[in-house]
């Protein structure tokens, strides 16, 4: 299976990867970008992600067999939005934003996906970093990282099963899920991480950093990604942050009242559950 | 300088490096290290580490100019009861124990240190990781570290500045602190990040653990440590992490504020203000 014209609206680091991604393996005729800035294009053109760049959504969407909106995740609602009434019939539009609840909920609003005349997928590759900017990319970016894909009641088999395809042909192993659970994995696995990485980084008296040894560097190293996306994240995933942000709490304080109390007992017993679960990965 | 007799007494990760370190640079005439276990003394000798080796304490100390006790915390001020007797007239005793506060007041209430016929210098060396014993040890693990020594009302300065030359050899960067102020910055910058940790692990479904990208990997592997030594680290520095734990608490739970309120300008500018920090590093 290969798609004749795929679109990449944000030529980012994972935008960028994507277009490497799909070159290096030919499974795409041709790849348009798109931007904000030429130096973007430039750039991407010069790690080969790309056969053509515009600045124009809109006519980079034109005649496309897949779209893929690799933009900040605040912007990518917006971006289905413009693109929708340009897109040609059954086209597949798909998005790779860290949170989907909210995503998907508004998307799949839209007219043209609700009639079946294009559909959408939505996406979320667990791969990444502190870094960002197609700088940064490279097409194995994705090589056995999970990617989440989702599936609602109005989700169409067919095109769930190309994008499925793209992913397990670049190495990724995707996992279909609906848009609520992904939003409670990621809430675990990665935004109360983010969380606890800037509450420890903000709490520590700065004059402190330079006796950080491996334990802090490791855990605030996250610190240093992008602040815009962040906000973003606490925003469109609030619920879930918030629920799990009060059972952090929770589990913190009887860690806090093991210790206070003197029951060192069972505060090492559940180290070692730790250890052992931890030691299991 | 040059020591005549250096006794190390526990012989894993960190007791194990000095051990090497020193031999290699020749800062010791003689090394004899002590464990509990045959088993281990062969491994260290096999490291070059040691030159002699016994599994007895005092007889191991005997004419020794320099005792380093290396053993897990919760074990070094009931071995400098033990040896104290043994040591000859001007021996420097110094340990590499994680918590200095309780440590450093039980050993300078002993009366051959009180009389000052021995010396004691309190040291904590911020090496080592979740890894333990002396497979993993290696004579370049202290170069570019920060070692903690402290200093008292009753620390004699002579035997502080060789400790600290010592330490200084071998590639550390000493740091002179009270106990109090040892104990208050690594509850900040090493115990705390366990315990989030610890609390990270345990809250997150396991069945989720395989969907980490590496924010949750690199929180958590601090996990894999050894339980006894974490709870002794919390027993030993209770109150301090007591106190930081109730200041952690109320710090995320303004981040918390701000996300159910809405506040996303003031969580966006915390963000940007930690990555600046976290950056400048």
């Amino acid at each position: 299976m290969r798609f004749k014209k795929v679109a990449i609206i944000g030529v980012g680091l994972i935008g960028g990867s994507l277009g490497m991604a799909i070159k290096s393996r030919r499974l795409a005729e041709v790849i348009t970008g798109v931007t904000c800035h030429r130096s973007t294009l430039i750039l991407a053109k010069k790690h080969n992600a790309l056969d053509r760049s515009t600045l124009d959504s809109c006519k980079a969407v034109k005649d496309a067999d897949l779209v893929i909106i690799a933009t900040p995740i605040f912007r990518i609602v917006k971006i289905a939005k413009q693109i929708v009434p340009h897109l040609k019939s059954g086209c597949i539009v798909t998005d790779v934003g860290s949170v989907k609840g909210v995503i998907v909920r508004e998307i799949e609003k839209m007219a043209r996906i609700r009639r079946k005349e294009i559909y959408f997928v939505g996406g979320h590759p667990m791969a990444g970093s502190e870094k960002s900017g197609v700088s940064f990319a490279k097409s194995d970016l994705f090589k056995n990282t999970v990617c989440f894909l989702t599936s609602t009641p109005r989700t169409d088999q067919g095109a769930l099963n190309k994008v499925k395809n793209l992913w397990g042909k670049i190495g990724a192993v995707t996992e279909i899920v609906s848009p609520q659970k992904h939003d409670r994995i990621v809430a675990y696995i990665s935004h109360l991480p983010h969380l606890l990485a800037y509450n420890l980084l903000m709490v520590t008296p700065p004059q402190y950093y330079r006796y950080a040894a491996g334990s802090f560097l490791d855990m605030t190293r996250i610190v240093s990604s992008d602040p815009q996306l962040w906000q973003d994240v606490c925003r469109m995933n609030s619920r879930e942050i918030d629920r799990l942000l009060r059972e952090h709490s929770i589990s913190l304080n009887e860690i806090k009242g093991l210790i206070a109390s003197g029951r060192f007992k069972k505060l090492l017993n559940l180290f070692a559950r730790a250890k052992s679960r931890r030691d299991a990965q």
